[in-house]
């Protein structure tokens, strides 16, 4: 099935430990549809200046996805630059240029009306509330979301989250979303405001998916997928669009969803945000097979499986 | 197989945003052996003051734990108060009273000398090195420390290194011993240091297990265990300990030590850590019985395993 992914498209400076690049072709809405683009079609709402030419067109076009949202705006692409120190844990941002993206108002492709599965990067909540409502036919809405809106616009997040199943976030914002500073009780809270299903996202310890009761089969239990230990981490940017490209665009590839396939969606997101951080901006998204894939979800199962 | 503890017994104070204790039983050498207790028959090397009566005595000994190893020393038993703000995440120390753990010189009762497992829970480098010495029986070793004595007493801290087989530390003290912030490079390090097993406790998300190539036939990948997402943790302190006695008490009482051993013992670790903390002090460790035990060990298969 389709997934259609709404979010930003960009271009980045980065710096790590690792080295340095410029001008490298970024944004959630780019880590996301490659990452997906291993397990399902997709189609992208973003916008993007006169600056995006055919040598990032081609990126998408390489992978099948469909590009006929990508508006163009007068104007430059989104631009960011960030430094990442030695713990790599978070990135110093050097600047932010929203340039088009400022006024970005997501317009959905007529042909677009038919997509049964939609995932809600992280922009500002009343546009993720409208292109969910523009979208009759959608099945399953995931949804990421950062500080900045759950601090300066909790009202407007608290109706997109109603609109929800399922919403991708870190420990940190889990906490801050519920006031709350127990990870399970957090997780509890945050499904009481809508989603059926909370993904949160450890980082370098993996994540944890939390299930209403009877969600999807999923009991109350939790489940947890292990991340990779990695012996260099070149630019962890767009890891968690990647984890979520790889946990929705498995999701989409499957016929019916239950909890055998949120687990291992769980599994495959892990796997894609450690592929992400291998090497600088997509170059290791846009380089991947299937079997690659596969064979580093079994080192996963490995890594936490007894038997 | 019988296991050898030597470190500290104590009598904590404890507050944290669950309540406040006072004067309750404490010390690593008490959190490991109550755990440990579960698995094999545990022996204790300690020091105590007058303090310790024979109510403190009755929790060893309905435990079948052997404390013929534990020294009454004129004065009193160490003390340690502490505070847990509500992140949990770290203890503010309100004060540390040695008494009679100042000037602890273990002494190995001749009964002991059989001993084939032992662990040298958190003291002074060059104490825990004379004890492994001491003990010629022993067919394998695990030590804890921290980062008093990673910086303090580095070169002394290497030696006890070189007689150790398993080392049991957190993410922190890892890249502090290895002069290196990324987990897997750290590993390497700290394993060419002595230790042929590295176990990295990461609190509330687990412990991953690194070993030397060919040892325990455990290959080049390490193994990962989760921690239970647990909804109201009483007081974290022990749970490293406690950890650690789930981990060598489970491989004390096996006959072989191979690579599923192994796993299953992180697995119990942890899930010895994760009953430490419901409660405050030693209280949860004092009533389990083995059958919840195993029924959290399939909760933690559950939480992990796709099938």
């Amino acid at each position: 099935m389709s997934i259609l992914v709404v979010g930003s498209v960009a271009f980045d400076d980065v710096t790590s430990p690792s080295g340095s690049v410029k001008n490298i072709l970024g944004g959630a809405a780019t880590y996301f549809s490659l990452a997906a683009s291993y397990f399902t079609q997709v189609r992208v709402v973003a916008v993007v200046g006169k600056d995006f030419g055919p040598e990032q067109e081609e990126v998408f076009r390489k992978h099948n996805i469909d590009i006929r949202g990508l508006e163009r705006a007068p104007g430059k692409t989104f631009r960011w630059g960030g430094t990442y120190a030695e713990n790599l844990n978070e990135a110093k941002t050097n600047y932010t240029d929203l340039n088009v993206f400022e006024t970005f108002q997501p317009r959905i492709p007529k042909e677009y009306g038919d997509t049964e599965f939609l995932f809600l990067a992280n922009i500002q909540p009343t546009l993720q509330a409208d292109v969910r409502r523009k979208m009759s036919a959608v099945r399953l809405t995931g949804c990421d979301t950062m500080n900045y809106w759950i601090k300066g616009t909790p009202r407007e997040l608290a109706e997109t989250l109603k609109l929800v199943d399922v919403l991708l976030i870190n420990d940190t914002e889990t906490k801050m979303l519920a006031h709350e500073t127990n990870l399970p009780r957090a997780a509890q809270k945050v499904l009481a405001m809508g989603p059926q299903t909370l993904v949160v996202k450890h980082g370098e310890y993996g994540a944890t998916i939390f299930c209403r009761e009877g969600a999807f089969g999923m009991g109350q239990r939790p489940f947890r997928a292990p991340a990779l230990p990695i012996e260099e981490v070149q630019d962890p940017t767009g890891a968690g669009d990647s984890f979520a490209g790889g946990f929705m665009g498995y999701v989409a590839s499957q016929k019916e969803l239950n909890r055998g396939v949120l687990k291992r969606a769980l599994f495959y997101g892990s796997v894609m945000g450690s592929f992400a951080v291998e090497r600088f901006g997509t170059e290791r998204l846009q380089s991947l097979t299937r079997e690659e894939i596969d064979a580093r979800f079994q080192v996963f199962r490995e890594l936490t499986h007894l038997e």
